[in-house]
């Protein structure tokens, strides 16, 4: 049974995702409390997948889960699964269980795990771990959170920058026991311990043995300290093709190397928690957060929204006479309001874009910010005229029709300025510039789109 | 002179981004036409950041760059341009320099380069290309656009399952000419060409000679068929922490061989159109685009929101007698819809991005929908007593204090909804869900915040 189950399992390449029937049978399992049918099942599925499947599913399901199978968990399920999560089965797992499922980890998935724990749990991991092993998570620790210093691995392999490859070969083969899981350059150092190069494996192993390694150094190389933010690290991996990147002190010795993967998936953090704040999303929100978390951590955003919402409100009721006299004004002011808004979200979200990929730089502000400038006045026109006329067929007004079409004309103008500058400011101001931009746009194009359309319109008609 | 620029920029390790006082430098030189200066400065830079200076200055500075440096461009800069930017570039070069600058790139990065071209342009590539190369070429256009096998690279380092490490090492040394620039991996196969596993190159270097082959295979191992989205490839890399990927063909057999540079590079595209398209904004726009281009992009989204606002207008004038009558119906209506249509992108963007992290499957879909269905009445009945009290107070009428309390709970519950079940539905039907959601969602939490506290206002007042 066992092996059918395996052989099934090999076969079955294109089974990247969880399959849904794969699913329903480790449910059944669960709910069957069959331990031993969970845990086949769960062996064949990548630790990635697993902690998945624990984060998709209920709190309760979880919980049997754990009672059944929990014993066996592995570290690198723990590593993969997101923080509250996380935080919430690493309460649940007896001392014992979970000093075993950490000693198969490397440092860095160890300080990644460790960091967000309380400091009792904190302390039951690190007296499960080897002496060194424990200095080495400690000192990483003492680096600021999210810097290069906690993201790096500390198993480096690295030569003298004299050597040759041959002897570079030797070494590696030697010192085979040691060897880091992951390696794919060796770098070489100073005798001052600066990193001054680095040879990838592959010319390594292909080029003459007397060839010195200085001579195979690849140009890419560069070297970070080891208190740049992560976000940095992931940005330079990304636009230098880079595969590991060494990471320095303050005095420029070696003192880890940064692999790809791990600046892949900060990456794909940063952009989750672009994504999220330009919504008004938290960032550490996440799916598995049960309802009351969920309205807790979405409450704050919408209170400030609801905030700007009654600022609208506060203007338009400056103009209740004319809109009493005219009730046309009261069915077309959205339309104003809400174009503007739509075009702000657009100039901000390239902005904010601009700024992560650092294509928006102090060089090209003023030549973007003129081009916005351009196009929310072209837009303005475009939607001014077919607004003006939409206007003055349904309500038989010329004045209004014109009114409209000026307000439009003023409030895209607008959205467009304040969607490049607001991000702008706020990148110069040291405040991350998808945090708060968009309730920000969209309160001055609520309130410049409301003012222009009602104020020209008692101008105007009364 | 040059030595000291040299020297400089050697030394000036953390100078990741384009530093201003460097622009700067740059620009004077173009101005004053000084090709040689230019071509020393431009030397000194990674082409990834040549390629983002040349996107950041004006089209005018750009033609006076290419006029005096265009004959030295080399190819990496060109595959590092941004499609619009390139394709301007490409325009501007003559034939002899284009063919030249192709021929030091891999074929992956020619494939990148010649896809967006037209057939003119695309011709000329192919002909400066050697005969295999353009055969390679060639088959990887066979592939469809944005597949794993566009992304792939065919030169594969393989040997067949049954050697052992001494084999493969002795292999890769004889066979040294004709590796590939990036290879982490060698990648076993059987007798029909069937991949079986892979071995990195770290375990070579350091296992005994004698050692077979299979049993320092990954348990990382897996392969994608070539036509698989590249969208799935970058997910599959940072899912399982891969380096390397083997692309199959339909029969099985080894292809190419993807790396994690290049799924990396998706993975920021894949989040770029993301963020873009949930703004509205269409994802061929680039920051170097001009005023024109920007406003032809962005017209057809604003144009669609323009006839949502009209739908919502419609909906307000049903009720231009109570309107009419109360005045303050007007002053408050827009922060019933804002308030539903700030909640409905809340759930709309944890959906959005948790269908492309598949974390939001058939397997928990409806636990997600009941819990922001949950998180949608609890938001509601915090922010109706709020605003039921902001409204008594500021109008002095329980009347409209209990119509905006019931009005509000109704639209953040149907926002919360809508904000789930649009970009799930979107998914199901093949759509990108980040594309036309928020207008959907935006429209219906409009239309019903507006009918909902108008339309109980005119049974409560009237």
């Amino acid at each position: 049974m066992a092996e059918e189950i395996a052989e099934k399992a090999g076969r079955d390449d294109d089974a990247f995702v969880l399959r849904k029937d794969r699913v329903r049978e480790i449910l059944l399992a669960i709910n069957r409390g069959d331990s031993a049918g969970l845990g086949r099942m769960l062996d064949q599925l990548h630790p990635a997948d697993v902690a998945d499947l624990m984060e998709q599913v209920g709190d309760k399901t979880r919980h049997l889960l754990l009672r059944f199978w929990g014993r066996d968990i592995d570290g690198e399920i723990l590593s993969e699964l997101d923080e509250g999560v996380r935080a919430e089965v690493i309460e649940m797992l007896p001392d014992e269980v979970l000093s075993e499922a950490v000693l198969d980890l490397e440092s860095d998935d160890i300080v990644d795990l460790i960091e967000d724990l309380g400091d009792e749990q904190k302390d039951i991991l690190l007296d499960a771990l080897s002496a060194s092993e424990r200095v080495a998570v400690e000192q990483a620790l003492s680096y600021p959170e999210g810097s290069a210093g906690r993201l790096m691995q500390r198993e480096v392999v690295r030569t003298p920058e004299h050597w040759t490859v041959g002897e570079a070969i030797d070494f590696v083969r030697e010192d085979a026991e040691d060897l880091p899981e992951q390696f794919y350059h060796v770098i070489l150092v100073d005798p001052k311990m600066h990193p001054t190069g680095y040879v990838t494996l592959g010319k390594l192993m292909s080029m003459p043995r007397a060839k010195p390694l200085r001579e195979v150094s690849e140009h890419s190389f560069r070297s970070v300290p080891v208190d740049l933010d992560e976000a940095e690290v992931a940005y330079i991996f990304n636009q230098y093709h880079l595969i590991s990147l060494p990471v320095v002190d303050s005095e420029e010795r070696l003192v880890g190397v940064i692999t790809i993967d791990d600046a892949m998936a900060v990456l794909d953090d940063e952009h989750e928690e672009d994504i999220l704040l330009l919504a008004g999303v938290n960032e550490e929100s996440s799916l598995s957060d049960n309802a009351i978390e969920t309205t807790k951590l979405r409450l704050p955003w919408l209170g400030v929204n609801l905030l700007t919402a009654i600022l609208a409100s506060m203007v338009i009721s400056l103009f209740e006479d004319v809109i009493g006299q005219v009730v046309a004004l009261a069915v077309l002011m959205p339309i104003v309001a809400s174009m503007g808004g739509n075009a702000g979200t657009q100039s901000l979200t390239v902005a904010v874009r601009a700024i992560a990929t650092k294509d928006l730089t102090g060089s090209n502000v003023w030549r973007v910010v003129s081009r916005e400038m351009v196009v929310g006045v072209l837009n303005g026109i475009v939607f001014a005229a077919v607004m003006g006329l939409v206007a003055l067929f349904w309500f038989g007004s010329s004045q209004i029709g014109l009114v409209i079409a000026a307000a439009m004309i003023v409030n895209l103008a607008v959205a467009a300025l304040a969607g490049i500058l607001v991000p702008v400011t706020m990148e110069k101001l040291g405040v991350d510039p998808a945090l708060a931009s968009g309730t920000f746009v969209t309160t001055v194009t609520d309130v410049v789109g409301f003012f222009a359309f009602l104020g020209l319109a008692s101008m105007v008609l009364m």
